[in-house]
């Protein structure tokens, strides 16, 4: 599994006025934690600051890379803070995110090229969320072929199916784990990630909703997740994941996470 | 989800005692507990007992159905005794279980078709234990063709792949999940079982491992298992997977749940 801890975005409390008051310290104790728990990126996000994004992309991008070593998500829709964050950034960063829109397509690739990141590409296009499954696939067929034909790795491509929630649609579930399950059987070497957490939307219990799917998708062939990699249940249930999937020979890490008591939730 | 309830079996702690006593009131109170938390099924097992294990299956089947309404699982290897459970059963029994054993495969049969009962079936043969996916499949196949040859409907049977320890070949999950997923695309009557807890056979955590396995056989087909019901968190986890995957219109099982407090884990 591809963790992408997901604490550092000014969408969650706390975090804008932390941003704001340019709080080194605060910032650069979250990135240190997430490290900590085993991420592979750590989400940057500061799309709420608006006119201030592009500076702020910056800050956080500089400050993080002072105290970790993995590399950074650098999530935004718009395209100075992309590139932004991007010219800052030291290594491989993965850009959050490309559609299929056609203008949001064309602009977003120029720069993933420019700085050589690897990209988490929404499964939308100019005519809007997906509704279905098919839809799904559809988009990210031509996300895959267009994203290659320009010379992006697969291994480089993350295919969000757009999670919405079960409360509005109660086939939503089956609709993105079918598009998961025939994406990444088509598709070997690509990646299929999102955010879990707008599934529960609206309904109690979230976190009970978000850890099941989790398992649900990984099931089906998710092998990337945006998530808070603080939340030991969510961490244990990954762990327990990945060795039943097959990937963990003699179930190493397995054993490893019960004597580290990681596993005591 | 086909629930059976896992609770009333000798080989557990205590019940051995209880059964040789033939203490009806700790029986009876097992059987409505596991009735209250829901249960389609609930399993009877007295193998422990050897000689005394037909007239044991006898007294089982009448005090645990003099307190519930949902029919049993007559659950022994033992012809004999499998027989004698049904004889004094009211209604249509599920057994566990036929194999594709050459003659456990007639003899079950015979006494299967003359009770009309249900049957789990297990994946081996006379070959023994299967050890690949395709060894379940092919032998999952071949139990279908051959119950429903005999007239045994699609929808009475359960196939039970076989779960082997992951600790003993980290490959295991993987061939069950294949294996399920393979069965139940291709018969769509036909249900899938099993006893989930053998996964984590070795292993520290065993709990948080069996749960984990539950999801991902969800949703891979499994659409009954062999469970403990007094345990929140598997029941829990359930109720979230069945409305993530589309059982639950308007998430009302879910809502309701989480109203009466079956959902705090």
């Amino acid at each position: 599994m591809i963790v992408i801890g997901e604490l550092i975005n000014t969408s969650r409390e706390g975090l804008e006025e932390a941003v704001k008051n340019r709080d080194v310290e605060f910032i650069q104790n979250l990135a240190k934690k997430q490290e900590e728990a085993g991420v592979d990126y750590i989400d940057v996000n500061c799309g709420t600051l608006f006119k201030e994004e592009v500076e702020a992309m910056k800050w956080l991008v500089n400050i993080v890379q002072e105290v970790v070593d993995v590399p950074l998500c650098i999530d935004s829709p718009n395209l100075k803070a992309l590139k932004g964050g991007l010219e800052v950034h030291k290594g491989k960063a993965l850009v959050n995110s490309i559609s299929a829109e056609k203008k949001r397509f064309k602009e977003t690739l120029k720069i993933i090229k420019e700085y050589d990141a690897r990209v988490i590409a929404l499964t939308m296009d100019d005519e809007g969320m997906p509704k279905s499954a098919e839809d799904r696939i559809r988009v990210g067929k031509k996300l895959i072929e267009d994203l290659t034909a320009a010379e992006i790795a697969e291994d480089d491509i993350f295919i969000d199916p757009i999670i919405n929630p079960i409360g509005t649609d109660q086939q939503v579930g089956q609709y993105i784990l079918h598009a998961i399950e025939e994406l990444s059987r088509e598709y070997q070497d690509i990646h299929i990630t999102g955010g879990l957490s707008n599934i529960s939307h609206g309904l109690p219990q979230r976190h009970l909703l978000n850890r099941t799917f989790l398992i649900l998708a990984m099931s089906k062939g998710l092998d990337s997740a945006i998530i808070d990699p603080l939340d030991p249940k969510i961490m244990a249930l990954l762990t327990a994941a990945n060795t039943l999937l097959g990937n963990d020979q003699y179930c190493t890490d397995y054993i490893q996470a019960s004597k580290s008591g990681n596993l005591d939730i």
